[in-house]
């Protein structure tokens, strides 16, 4: 695409979509649901006091790790071998010095959020926005992480492994998540999914991982959870295994669970979230919190989801 | 320090501190105030149903940076110039695809959250920990930021360019807050300090900044304004400026006020923060959601607190 | 460009070129004129002795840098703070340790080799290799540095500062070397210009850069210089300037010598060189030995040739 | 160590040792060894006009790393997804382009040279240099990479792979080279060391970790070999394994060659280097150029050595 050429805006998909919903030139999608009374509705969600940390950690070893990311790093900018080196003129003391780092890590490492930047079908991202809108150099120039902001919102965690109960700690590999599923899950848990709500689908994916670490297959929800949550106007879904999506993938669609909640409505996935503390307290609903980096033009963050309940 | 010879624990200071009040092992500092009944206090606190987002962007320019640190970027490791790279027996339709970046930042980027591991006095950090503590290799071996995890409590934004009204939009800079004016502040803002909070103090840095990016001088807290927010038990200080204390240095002691919180205190500090929508809004209180990413050994993480008032 | 449908190879260009003269499928270009004879006559140019490292430091000030290109980074991975963590089972004795290092820079850093993905012409690059050669994750899938190996022949050093004289130190900015020009330096040097040679260039650009930081014209070679040194069957041009070239552009056109070196002849650059010691020393001819890294898939490297005369 | 206080040189080792004979501020140890002569006889050792790249390829996979230095990666920074920005006031012609990448790799990374600063015993490095010119920040303060420049001279490459004809690839790991061994070798080969020059010593294990990538023992040279090339004033020691040295370490001392070759004599060394292509044509002298990049305070560099027989 020439700088000069503006892209051609396609027609919307004839499949249920958010395109052109909250506007033809909107880049935050599903985020438009967030309203002073979602947010007021999720403070009341707070009743046990209870925090909860989301995120898994960022290191080079023992955490799912894909390799065409490469393997974050954490490298010293200034340690005990710099004492002596502030200036004196500074009113540095003898014995007062600083520790930093320098971080280098993939925006999709560990547990983290994807921008609507991040997938693309048939040439597009939501709301018609071409595939070339992510420039090498530019990176995103248009549905970048950086349009989202920090949010909250209510978010009702679905326990799914004790919903099928197939396995003590996990589902297993493969095993798709259907609509009906999480459907009934939320009436056996009394919770109910409301517009603007985050849901966080439990598979025990990340306990499954830690000793099954070459098992390439995961479970996750399919396409019809994927078209629920949408219909539920869910602003995001998190899980904690590595797509939120069933792999391989449902219907062999390759990534069709992120066109659907991505690219057609704007919802947001969250992967490789820690969901293991709520879930042993039974502490299913609450305030989320996530703050993805701002980073300009990114495709993504890392995140730690705080989770109030 | 010899892996065999452990550090010999220091004496405590002989003024005001934290050591060993959380055990002699203790890690999170004054984290251990937030409990059940501070964060369904904060939850409480929220009224207006207003999320802010207090992180700046993080780019390579129009952000005050230090040079030290380095500049960050975001590069490109996936685009649409690997169209038709992905394997067809996943079932990738054409036109289907997906962009990815890495991130190289220093932890101390823009806005971010200091590690009681990031400033030592007397050779020594929080708790009597050695300042060796940190290595180069593994980083912070205690006091890093993986300790953190997300924490969520109760924040009051004290605005001191409305208070002092030197200027519309900014605090001069080295004018150095003292525990008198926050105090008054808080009365004429009707806001109380309880244990547990989080105190962010507005100073108009980073509007000043725009127009002055090479003063060196900035306004913020001095020593006993640190020692003050101290005895209020709160659990860390957040500024819009680049060290939350005043440049030059209160009493031209170099990091005076980061030895007083974080080293004395185990108070953590939140710097480069955006506080202007809040203060515009009149919102000066509610729950802040804090969540450093969880990077093993790290001093510090960018971050991008969410107050929701 | 789909991996099922290959890329059409457009016709060569109506103008002087080397596509197709090592095989339709060469990725090396003018690197095929060094052969035995010409490293041996390469070998019998030394004559004095003298060896000149070329390279200019890499480092984060007080060396030309793009903005683009983020800054050089050296970041500590090991030094005396991990002093103790070596295993005492390898018979580690107290007192021994290593200090190392983690690079991050551009491929085209201070001083340092294009290879022939680096810049295309009418979507084209050498040999009719398509720019889509060029992808986000594999990065250069032809024509990459990752082809040229190290490589040593004879070089004849044209010093352009004593041949016009206009400037003790240096040439005007924006002054464009033409063919004749640089022959008659040749001629005036009694230096004779051979197939296989490389052709350094000096303009003086690197000490005007010290005192002139924010100016944006250079001097360097014009398109008809460029042509003739590739009708002189040069392997590789370098310069002390930031793109070999004249800027602004001879003939206003954006790379327009990259353009002919590259696209139409797989001539080689070579940037930012410090030329000085072999000029003021009067050593003007000798061997050349040019080793970039073998980064797989990169588009150019550091380099930090070394000129034995 | 404080600023202040300047480090107390302590007294040479009583062993063999370079330290003050080229002065007590030395930094550049045995390449002082290399003068005209030097470099003229190594021009003159250049008689069957091959040359041969003895680095092996920067990449992800397939080469030999060490986890602690983290992967190598190539990150694009320019593609064709850029087309277009080029700001058409500068004669871009449609369908000109550039890319680009930026380089994220460990100074010891594949095949590498060590600085000076790399290794320390008894905590000091060549000429009585503190363990503690090793900065976080500022680097190597003294004796690092940028006091080497780039350098060539003569070299010889013993194969030992032939001369022990225990494997037909490989020496066998764990199995430790003699200074006899060294010796025998030269006079099989009819080769002589002289002052100045580099020995290239060849192992086979770069082929042997082709097909045990797990094993941690490595053949190489031993303490009284790494002494005998001392005695003979080479400038540097290369080979086609990790550390130069044998491992397990010779006599069970944790580096022990290295810390006799740099810090007793200031000799450098060269790891994982490609031997295979010189010892399968005969060629084993002729004039090796050695180029590090000129990274201010590294510890060492990739490096490309370029060896022409």
């Amino acid at each position: 695409m020439s700088a000069s050429e503006p892209a051609v805006r396609k027609p919307k998909p004839d499949r249920p979509n958010n395109w052109g919903r909250w506007g033809e030139e909107d880049e935050r999608g599903a985020l438009n649901l967030i309203n002073r009374d979602v947010v007021l509705r999720a403070g009341g969600s707070i009743t046990s006091g209870r925090v909860y940390s989301l995120g898994i950690p960022i290191q080079a070893h023992d955490v799912p790790l894909m390799a065409y990311r490469g393997t974050p790093m954490r490298l010293t900018l200034q340690d005990s071998t710099d004492h002596g080196t502030y200036a004196p003129e500074l009113g540095c003391h003898d014995g007062t010095g600083s520790h930093e780092d320098v971080l280098v890590m993939a925006s999709h490492t560990t547990s983290h959020m994807d921008a609507l930047i991040h997938v693309y079908g048939e040439y597009q991202h939501y709301n018609g926005v071409d595939h070339q809108a992510m420039q090498a150099t530019a990176g995103a120039t248009r549905l970048g992480i950086d349009k989202v902001g920090g949010f909250a919102t209510r978010a009702v965690l679905l326990d799914m492994v004790a919903f099928f109960g197939e396995h003590e700690e996990w589902m297993l590999p493969g095993h798709c998540i259907t609509a009906n599923d999480l459907e009934s899950a939320a009436v056996r848990q009394g919770a109910e999914i409301r517009p603007g709500d985050v849901v966080l689908v439990r598979t025990g994916y990340l306990r499954f991982w830690q000793d099954h670490r070459d098992e390439f297959a995961q479970p996750g929800i399919g396409a019809d959870a994927a078209r629920w949550l949408a219909s539920k106007d869910v602003v995001a879904v998190g899980s904690d295994n590595a797509a939120v999506e069933v792999v391989p993938f449902d219907g062999g669609d390759f990534l069709g669970v992120h066109k659907i909640l991505l690219v057609d409505h704007g919802i947001y996935l969250l992967e490789f979230l820690d969901l293991d503390g709520p879930a042993a307290d039974g502490n299913y609903e609450g305030l989320l919190a996530v703050a993805p980096l701002k980073v300009t033009g990114a495709t993504g963050s890392p995140v730690n989801p705080v989770f109030i309940t």
